[in-house]
């Protein structure tokens, strides 16, 4: 079938190969006219045969949200736009609104595979009416990995996004759980080869998975990871997986105390330590670290 | 070669078998004589060939700790004593200690498995000298997972039970961490199907992991898990874990709120909010719910 | 001087009097005619001699919305709208930019105070222009307690309500630290007066403060808190406190650890330590409990 | 009445005046003798009058030990040892029946007030049987601030240490709360007069407490605390707080948090948080931070 796919950076020109690569067309627009296909998205549309399914994959946020406004424009009834961005899911819903008063169907679909994706397949969560879905599903298809897992339609029109932002959410607390232990391990006077530690945990461990193989590779190239600063930025899905929680009154402990540790990984001085610091000094004379 | 085995539980009668498996001589001891080769454990040294190997597998704490002084009586210099129970790894040094002075070594060795250790081998985690590790090497490698990864000599003596309970503390984590996400995705409206967005993260995410896996056979077999209640043990190896990191001072955020988790799940009710609404009551007349 | 108050439940009705008692004139309007002064907001409205000042001190949302709205219409140029709900800082720049376009000041106000603050006054955090502040002033100082603290003049419109968030959510994480240790407390053999222990502290310690104060008169009235069930609403400014905190990529441990205990609080049962147990019952064949 | 009083320091000496201002006989020993009243511990005892009262006011763990045990040497049955210092209360039972072995009493006894406690007095807690602390009141009513607060048998040996943890405990907690508040102000853009906003809630307020008063007082000195580092050390009650909490399944996630947020803000670099830029790395292509 035929793709117009908008944003053809990291993420969007691997995505485009992989689909290519399953057998279909896909006519790729992205700003910068040495990477694009059509020479703007009113090309994009005009060389698309309908009914026209476009994907948009570029920055959540005001990049999407102009992107739709536009295609709303110029796209036709019984189109289909498909964000699989990381946008917030409570835009889909504005979005799919938007597109329905022109007859224009709305799918989201959260998207995770990184560097890793074009060669073993990208992992999609997506939500919306079954029949706008039913016209992506090939492509669907192409993007997801071999085998029986790897794409769900998670429900009603936000659903993907959502799934996808919670899946970051887990992603946050397993990673952190993984960054305690190596720290703890580290820490040891017993333990005297950490890096074998991990590597040997994967097999016949509980906590055998993905991350623990990327961490052991991580191990292999800097042992005690010296050449790095204990340093994390964080992307939007964590801080709104705790947003979500907030709103559904649902405790998550481990995965909001994941994303603090992020914040206070990059503050230079941490303010609320100082106030700490002069509160022991104020009460007990301990001495404080002055600058 | 020969391996005297005390416990023959749940753990040690499938251990046995695996071990007999890879065509090792195992005598094995246990209080219940329906499982035991040996009456006792002066028959079990008897019928060993010097030097002799036995492993110990029961609970840690007293059973261990009688079974140790039992064992520095009974055995014969050259020997090697094997803990492979749940100790704390501080216990280890006191027990490599006492047989030590008598001529025997110790090897503590954390046992990771649960009911699949028999079919797919046990992870190992083991500390100690290496002179006494060797001597236990066949062992070990009857019990480990086949490929190249799940068993690790750790470090020096307790090292072996420090991996175990780090691996225990970063599985609390992992656990919570799906368990928080679960709990979120339950409560979204727009995600109308859990179960099947936790079956499709299986391939191509950056969660992928056995724990993972195993939800979704819980799911199969429960899709709101409504047969359970939300109260979960915790064994010990969590616990030690948060002293270790606080010996150490070492931040243990997501950990330690997986713990926390797990007490605050076996409470009927919870006294700290009993004095939260009550302190409310105080300042704001807010109403609060009496029994 | 003359306030129009709209709002005289627990806290409107306390205020009115304070306010009258300090010698000014208030015209009061609310839902229920018979606490009110006036018929209509265009009875109040008409009764004030102008330049109004205005007190809306009605539910934070849609009320606080409707009100302004309507305060929007019916005020004149150099008037003055307070609002002293519970509003969030967010709402506060969006009123005073619909007043400010019809010539109307607005001041933010976050009060505190609860059932005490008819006798022993409020406290006033209140955000706003200095010349909007200038015309509320006289009521700020009727309504905040005797002496030199109590009432401050936090900074830009929304910096009242945003004082008074945090504010609560220091007040969460202080609740939640008296709760923790009486739990504690309690929970301990050696110690057998948990009550006098709290009681002592309220003379020569670091914590001394009114909620050990409040602490004290509770367990004076149920020494176990016995009566009560540990169940704890939030009240909108905690969440906030969060959210606030995300957006500002502070981390806040303690606030968020008393919010989140309060959400569970709530559950009758925890879906995610089902989970938890779900995952232990796969992997180790423990014993969960059934309903 | 007549004290032995062992250990004159920062503490110690200023409790010596302030019983001495009671009218009471204090002689004290000092290992620095230019502070002692007598040379030796053996002079202290033949000083005083049985049945003696001794105070142990040094260094918890080696220093109280050593202590404890010369004393319990020196001293006559009827005689009662008081250790005042902050010792574990897991180590007054230990120290309670080394002394009862001899006929000598003990009394724990946990001790607040700091630099203010020569003025203001001391809080006290305090743990042993009726019969020995009866012998110590007039030096505990000596020490305790004016007033019907301040001073409290809290139950068996060991009560009073614990009580006096869990007071560090919840301080701990509170100071975090103002911490986190305080932080989280500061990085408002509407809030331009934190120091102010804290000042003002000395009064009316539910979070009015001493040590809002003591960070406005820091905050007097340093409306930024600019001059500090964010550094905290922690002083061992924390740490055992939390140890005390797991070993009675006791949830403490606030207290918890406090004694973390101290770990991290003493680490250069966070090797957990270079794990977490080491996996972004690996599964995403992050860029990561390299010294």
């Amino acid at each position: 079938m035929e793709l117009g796919l908008i944003g053809l950076g990291k993420m969007g020109g691997n995505m485009r190969e992989r689909i290519r690569r399953a057998g279909h067309t896909v006519i790729g627009y992205d700003r910068n006219p040495d990477l694009a296909d059509a020479a703007s998205l009113q090309e994009l549309v005009t060389k698309l045969q309908g009914p026209r399914v476009v994907w948009v994959m570029v920055p959540a946020g005001a990049a999407t949200q102009a992107t739709v406004e536009e295609l709303a424009e110029l796209l036709s009834p019984g189109d289909v736009v498909v964000d699989g961005g990381n946008s917030r899911w409570t835009d889909d819903i504005a979005h799919a609104e938007l597109l329905a008063a022109k007859g224009i169907g709305f799918v989201d679909c959260g998207v995770s595979g990184g560097v890793w994706g074009l060669e073993n397949g990208y992992a999609l969560m997506y939500g919306g009416g079954a029949e706008h879905v039913l016209k992506v599903q090939p492509i669907f298809d192409a993007l997801k990995p071999e085998g029986e897992f790897g794409s769900v339609h998670a429900g009603k029109v936000g659903a993907g996004h959502f799934a996808k932002m919670v899946h970051n959410g887990i992603e946050y607390a397993m990673m952190q759980a993984f960054a305690e232990g190596w720290e703890l391990l580290e820490a040891s006077d017993a333990v005297t080869d950490v890096r074998e530690v991990f590597r040997s945990w994967q097999e016949g461990t509980v906590i055998k998975s993905w991350l623990l193989d990327l961490a052991v590779r991580a191990l292999d190239g800097d042992e005690h990871l010296d050449k790095l600063r204990g340093y994390a930025q964080d992307s939007g899905e964590g801080r709104w997986t705790v947003e979500a929680a907030i709103d559904h009154a649902v405790p998550l402990p481990a995965i909001t105390a994941s994303l603090f540790a992020r914040f206070a990984s990059r503050q230079d001085d941490s303010p609320q330590m100082k106030m700490i610091a002069a509160l022991r000094n104020q009460f007990g004379g301990h001495a404080v670290e002055s600058k």
